[in-house]
């Protein structure tokens, strides 16, 4: 049975948000919040809906010489005690207000209002972006569907804290295996303990120094991190095996190849089986529809250090930014929020845009 | 549906190990051997047979004026691609062949063939034994029929090496909970790294100097591994929570308590839960049903290091020592073997102390 969910565009863009948090949709279960967005969006006649899986793409079909997409994704990370969501003053707290909820907010109300915008807009609410690329329902829908995404501009409403952000960081998974020798525990000195001898990798890990490159004029900064270790064969067993699983971010002068060398060589030591791996985005400013926008939205631009889908669009031969009224530095955080205004001025510029006023 | 498992105890007790070590019998599934066991017993109308859970009782009532009890657990630890056994020259290789099924096959034997000891005998066959102590076969046993324990004396043919093993070493579960602060991977120093911080666990570990105390004159050798660890959230999040798993084996000159404290005070820093214990036993060999044990097998005491079920009789007020064909060094490990001559051996030397020759 699907929860009996209603989303009302014409409430402000915060309450907006707050219903959006409010229906559950950690990654692979968006079923509820995605019907809920398409049912929202086959209210309004000037738009066209199209359902793919859990994704919802919305498109105007005005005849305008240009068309822009704005995009953002559904999903979120696992819950963490951080719903249902609250407001405290002038601020939305709960999983999602700002990676990427509030954004989805701005489209949804925008797609539903703006019923003359001066381009066509296409608006993509999108699936499992939080998890491995192959899931991705961006990578999906460019699959079934690529007429779907094309257009001259993308704007990705992931936090930005309203400032344009060029390009993205590349993100690739990689396991390291640290092999051991197995033992009954009470005679310990007969094997050797696969995970006392991740104190190697770990220590590698907490030494580690990640660069700080510049690129195109932006300033990235990489990151090496374990996301995931497990290791142990019985209670009384010395184990003979840990995998330690570590997610390294790279900024977008080095491609996925390159990348996946430098994990190689900083665990050169142990079995090393890349599991994923998402290439990163040179900003792209100089692109005139890029230059357009960030004139339109003032602000300087700076780097993006997530990876975003932005690196999608550049690979469909979209020029993409970032944009959206989340904070960047509070995704993924227990105390995720997002302050009401931030969502209100990210509306109200882009509606500014869209509209040509 | 059960295998149609059948065990003919006039087999030569090498022939019997290996059919033994074929049926599989991991922890918790060993419902297929112990019919295989009971139907094997109930064959003999020298012996009265109780079945409880995976547990069987086999008895000799004679009358006689003393009762010994043989018993061994019939499980082992996970598969380690040590199935099925092959045998290679005078040697048997195999998940259990060492821990305990050599043992185990002794006991059948002598179950099936001595039918007139000269003390009653209680053969017991029990599950459950490489697990959490409060799975334990022999615990649930003592708990509903403590009757069919009750004995003068007790000898558990766990791996000896064929030398009398006194007493036996304590085993504690701990869980060691490393706190962290979540964050995007992307930008790893807004959080702090719980799988990294669980280096300085690792490390206070790998760098851990075991005791090896003297206890009535037997050396013991103490151990405080790492048996399990576990940590992370998803992909692309710093995780807030990283688990490790320690398997502490103390000494018998160590109460569970002593031990909890020691394992509390080397990791002071964090969160330590108690999670298993199981006390240890001392020697105990002035004992004089257990003196004159060894004089009857011959050979030099040592010291037991792995925990075995001599507490648990021990608390029972049932002396008892530890005294098998496997060689305890291989217990648990993937190239467990025995040798053939061993159990003929501890067959054949116990047979003569079961008959009064």
């Amino acid at each position: 049975m699907l929860p009996d969910v209603k989303l009302d565009p014409s409430a402000s863009v915060g309450e907006l948000t707050a219903r959006l948090v409010d229906v559950e949709s950690v990654s692979g279960s968006e079923g509820p919040l995605a019907d809920a967005i398409e049912a929202a969006l086959r209210e309004y006649p000037h738009l066209s809906v199209v359902r793919d899986g859990n994704a919802v793409v919305a498109r105007t079909e005005l005849g305008r010489s240009r068309r822009v997409v704005l995009a953002g994704h559904i999903d979120t990370v696992p819950v963490a005690g951080n719903l249902p969501s609250k407001v405290e003053g002038d601020v939305l707290y709960g999983l999602g207000t700002s990676d990427m909820k509030s954004g989805v907010a701005v489209q949804l109300k925008l797609a539903a209002e703006v019923t003359a915008p001066a381009v066509d807009v296409t608006y993509v609410f999108y699936d499992c972006e939080e998890v491995e690329s192959e899931r991705n329902g961006l990578l999906r829908l460019s699959g079934n569907n690529p007429a779907s995404l094309a257009a001259d501009f993308a704007v990705l409403l992931e936090p930005t804290g309203s400032v344009v952000e060029g390009g993205c960081q590349g993100t690739l998974r990689a396991e390291i295996r640290v092999p051991g020798e197995r033992a009954h525990s009470a005679r310990a000195w007969m094997g050797r303990n696969a995970i006392h001898e991740a104190a190697a990798v770990l220590n590698l890990l907490t030494a580690y120094q990640a660069r700080q490159p510049e690129v195109d004029g932006l300033r990235y900064r990489e990151g090496l991190n374990a996301v995931g270790i497990s290791g142990g064969v019985a209670g009384n067993v010395v184990p003979d095996e840990c995998v330690v699983t570590v997610n390294y971010r790279f900024a977008p002068d080095r491609s996925s190849e390159q990348a996946a060398d430098h994990v190689r060589e900083v665990f050169a030591a142990w079995q090393v089986t890349i599991t994923d791996v998402a290439g990163g985005a040179r900003p792209g400013l100089g692109n005139q529809a890029a230059a357009s926008f960030v004139a339109a939205m003032g602000g300087t631009p700076r780097a993006k250090l997530g990876w975003t889908d932005v690196a999608r669009f550049d690979s469909l031969g979209v020029p993409a930014v970032n944009y959206g009224p989340g904070d960047p530095a509070l995704a993924h955080s227990r105390r995720e929020h997002v302050a009401l205004v931030a969502i209100a001025e990210c509306e109200s510029r882009m509606r500014s845009w869209l509209t040509g006023d």
